[in-house]
């Protein structure tokens, strides 16, 4: 029989996955504002981390308010905490997904990325989403190997992003230095995005195994 | 007569206070190592983060110990999230610092910044320190004048930020797209810092007068 506690419990892990995927989303479609310099999409991405935001304070509320209540131990505190670091590494990839959105508005009408990187950035937008979708798997189904993919993707973003600086820094880089800050800046924001994606698979890890979670 | 519950709350309080010395410190530190270009002093806010982290993960389990132990309602559960909240924003400061000292590592011997603009980074190291130093302040005093302080000095931050890219994207920028790639993720990162540091203010804020905080 279930009871109030585990129900509460399950309901808060609803909202981290329904957070993962909203992320996940933002991040896709702020990589397509930034490619193809769409406004509306970037406003689109920028107003929906409302919802993001309003999701991690809920979580946060619920998760102390259970504490409380229920005065859980060991594993089941435990539980509660992980979910705690969770929703902030969630918040956080919200915030960069934006962060992408802003630059392709803050460029517009022009594009921020030339024809030549598109595919880079293209590959650097899917890959975060496919990183904080499988983060939200994780979330859910507590499976500690599918945790350990998303270690392996995070070393294909790193490549991509490599590439995107390598490209930049050539001698015969033709689109200045303008162009070069805001891709690496775009760059950045994706490494991190996918690093909050990481280690919010590896706090679940952690909850599983008892390793303990390297934290950068 | 003081409880076991407040003296636990106040030793908190002074973990913070504490967290905010160490990345006012780290930050101040990886300044100089990115303007003399001095390797032992970059490793050394490398290897310091450590000590904020562990900090961090000690406010994590002492509060939500204290939550479980104590069941607190209302003001004093709100005291105690948003320690929570605060410590985070603590701890992603200090891994900003240490981005700066790895900069400062990866570009060694060769400095980051040139002659011209070590000024403005040295500015923005300075009002860094300083934010996350008044912060402290904030998170011991409780004191709603000093957090609104923090809005200003961070104005000050976003004006260094415009210069140093004014700076970089004149058309006269003699010192390539690498150098401008580093520089601009280095204001990246004491923009960031800085805003973190606001954050802290403003949950103090927040909990004194009940005004909701803002989040970015």
């Amino acid at each position: 029989m279930r009871d109030v506690y585990h129900d509460e419990l399950d309901a808060i892990t609803d909202q981290l996955v329904e957070m993962t995927r909203l992320v996940g989303e933002a991040v896709s479609l702020a990589t397509q504002a930034l490619l193809t310099s769409d406004l509306a999409i970037a406003e689109s991405v920028i107003e929906g981390d409302e919802a993001v935001n309003l999701l991690h304070e809920n979580v946060e509320f619920r998760t102390v308010d259970l504490i409380a209540r229920q005065q859980p131990v060991a594993g089941d505190l435990r539980a509660l905490t992980t979910g705690l670091r969770i929703t902030s590494d969630l918040e956080r990839s919200g915030d960069l997904a934006v962060h992408v959105a802003k630059l392709a508005r803050r460029k517009y009408p022009a594009c921020a990325v030339p024809g030549e990187l598109q595919g880079t950035v293209r590959e650097m937008g899917a890959v975060a989403a496919e990183i904080v979708n499988k983060a939200g798997d994780v979330v859910k189904s507590r499976d500690a190997d599918r945790a350990a993919e998303l270690e392996r993707d995070d070393d294909v973003m790193d490549e991509l992003h490599r590439t995107l600086l390598r490209t930049m820094l050539a001698p015969e880089w033709p689109y200045g230095v303008d162009t070069a800050i805001d891709l690496a800046l775009a760059g950045r924001y994706y490494e991190r995005f996918a690093d909050h994606a990481v280690a919010v698979a590896r706090q679940v890890l952690y909850l599983v195994t008892g390793e303990s979670a390297v934290r950068g």
